[in-house]
């Protein structure tokens, strides 16, 4: 690996027998290799790992015993339903992994013989939550995101002045963690409706989505020692896609005086396939310059000359479809084009704060960055910003508008890595669709 | 069972044939017969579930054989480093082990002759956390404590209307969840000296402590079914004692908006032995009767008749050892006497409120109370309280007092429940001890 993560995994002349990962529409180029854990859909098959090539999926169990040493391992230890086997076995067997799939994949290699016992279509797979999840943290690493919805909600014309000095974050619930597909039911919950001076018990009326990028803790810390922040990106596997479903009528009601709770808790989506840190190497770059007189993070932020590379180019795109837009047949709208790099605060920095105070982190761990809103208005990454708070409402299509999700509204989410230089990679989709409270 | 939840096992006048057992200071008399995860310390036994008698801890592998049916199989599921497959099996279950373990240990019971190889010496092991604890919740639930912190954080005279009409909660950090007898090492984090204009990231200088008592969710529910207040406290395994560490001046500076974070996550600990709702049952009670004008709670949280023993008879107490007065041999001070029957909020209303959202809780989940403090000064459960937030230093023994904790303080926390009719209860300890940030 040379000094700046790229290898030979990395080439864009790189081709694969598996034709489809030749598509230069597909998100899974043999460039990419992102992880998941599939079986094929409805089936009684053991959930295992898998690797995502164009149209296919690499049983990853399957291919095993035609690898060699800790690559050979690495893949034994995905015949399991969660990757936290595979995690565990550290940075330097995921990269044999990485290599040893990128080669049986190339164009020549042998492994083409073996494709009937070692693919599984992908139209033909269910994907599970890809870790197991023992905490999830959502951060607030967006200062556009920040802005806004401080001056909607609360009309302040700037963020809180600790924004500057931390990334803000907060707890999640783990257990409402869904993979992309699952349907989100529209929660019940407390707020006071318009006019009203007490609060009614009812399905919300303002239900949100957010478009987050999370990160997969793949190295865990111990208790009482925190992770120096040149060190905390060796921490992590990959990234995923999250949803952040938000009832923003419920949030607002119960988050003084302790945060978001039972506003966020119904359910959070994220996209099955793990983009691995090692992929997203060709696509380094800083994050966006804080404004002048923006203070200087303290030093146990401070990523020195590293901040050079601490963002990532990840273009990020939000899309809605309704039901009477899928009975027409007219395409998702597109409402939010955003990219990773306009955050204020890198995952390095999240992942060091977080540790800061002594707190573990545990492998297959679940890092949120925030809604990654970028500085336009077509930038703005959940509808609560969009909308203006619901006075201004997005028009779908024809005759067709929103403020907030309605009943059968899907969200998908999509991003993008493309620099025009190296082959571009993407994240798959993470899409839901709301459903009507229960009676 | 009775209808009040009292059967055979409750009986007063029962004795073991373990002897310490009998004695009236005992936590643990053959009546409660609490479950937590042992083996003897420093040796490299499996981790396992027991239940306290005593002195002494039945080992439950070792006992299965001995028992009969769903007894058995239930003892046998505690072959395990955490109690979770205990819990799967359902109230069912852990009722016949409860019989069956209580059967085994009266006296005069056959059992008696097996005591080498089914006890082990409490004073000999060491305790694991005693579930796989996925999501870990903390809630607000005193309005002692929501109205003194309100007054001295805030100035405010009340607590905020949402308290009257939800369990205020939030979600807390489950991988830092530690067992009594483990350090507390002084956490580093920002906040802003006094007279200063910026923060610090430095040692916590406001380390306090919060007396809480938390719930083990027994029995979970899927995603997108709320449980109906009726069959709430049906979800409940048991109670532990806990110590919802706080480093407050870290916890304010990072609070607005998204609640507490780093000035908790780095440590939470709670007592080894679960206090079974069985065992519990004797001491049900309603909780303090709200004030005149307080709004009722909204359907979903309407206890109903039910409101007559939705409260326990808990006494609480927390106690501060210093490295003087060990030094010294003079004992721990008591700081708080308080009980959770002043709670605001019942164990049934948070369980049914946290899923009223959809939100799935899964077995071995912990849900905190919050800080339990009563109406009285001397019942305010944390140093936020007891000393007016640091202007009125608690005096511990002759010569030292303390606002916030200080590197070597002790904090114990116990609990009994003892009404004068029914054989006394006890929690055992929970205790941690603060060691010195790294250098």
């Amino acid at each position: 690996m040379t000094f700046d993560g790229l290898d030979h995994t990395h080439d864009p002349a790189l081709t694969s027998w598996v034709t489809s990962a030749n598509d230069p529409q597909t998100p899974f180029p043999i460039q990419n290799l992102p992880f998941g854990v599939f079986r094929r859909r409805g089936s009684a098959e053991p959930w295992r790992g898998g690797v995502a090539i164009g149209d296919r999926i690499v049983d990853l169990p399957a291919v095993a015993h035609h690898l060699q040493g800790s690559a050979r391992a690495a893949a034994e230890a995905c015949a399991a339903p969660s990757l936290n086997g595979l995690l565990a076995l550290g940075p330097a067997a995921w990269q044999a992994l990485r290599v040893a799939i990128s080669e049986g994949l190339r164009t020549g290699a042998t492994l083409a013989a073996e494709a009937d016992r070692v693919l599984v279509e992908a139209a033909k797979a269910e994907m599970a939550v890809p870790t197991a999840i023992g905490d999830y943290t959502d951060f607030f690493a967006s200062i556009h995101h920040a802005r806004r919805t401080s001056r909607i909600i609360r009309g302040d014309t700037d963020v809180r002045p600790n924004f500057h000095w931390l990334p803000i974050g907060y707890h999640g619930r783990a257990s409402s963690i869904v993979v992309s597909g699952t349907s989100v039911r529209r929660p019940r919950g407390q707020f006071v409706p318009p006019g009203a001076n007490e609060p009614i018990f009812a399905p919300t009326q303002r239900l949100d989505f957010e478009l987050e990028v999370a990160a997969i803790v793949g190295v865990g810390n111990a208790l009482g020692e925190p992770v120096p922040i040149a060190q905390a990106e060796q921490h992590l596997f990959g990234l995923v896609l999250m949803n952040d479903w938000s009832a923003r009528d419920i949030q607002a009601y119960e988050a003084m005086p302790l945060g978001p709770f039972l506003g966020k808790s119904f359910a959070t989506t994220i996209s099955p396939w793990i983009v691995t840190m090692a992929a997203l190497a060709p696509f380094r770059t800083a994050l966006a310059p804080r404004e002048t007189g923006a203070p200087r993070p303290p030093a146990y932020l401070d990523q020195g000359d590293a901040a050079a590379c601490a963002g990532i180019a990840l273009a990020l795109e939000a899309r809605i479809g309704t039901s009477a837009m899928r009975d027409r047949g007219v395409s998702d709208a597109t409402v939010t084009t955003t990219d990773l790099r306009s955050l204020y605060w890198s995952f390095g920095q999240m992942l060091a704060h977080h540790t800061g105070n002594g707190c573990n982190l545990r492998i297959g761990d679940l890092i949120g960055t925030g809604t990654v809103s970028g500085p336009e208005t077509t930038s703005a990454a959940c509808l609560l910003e969009i909308t203006e708070g619901g006075r201004k409402p997005v028009e779908l299509s024809a005759g067709e508008s929103r403020v907030y999700l309605q009943d059968g509204d899907e969200v998908v989410l999509t991003g993008w890595c493309a620099d025009g230089v190296h082959r571009a990679i993407g994240f798959g989709e993470c899409r839901g669709r709301i459903v009507p409270p229960l009676g």
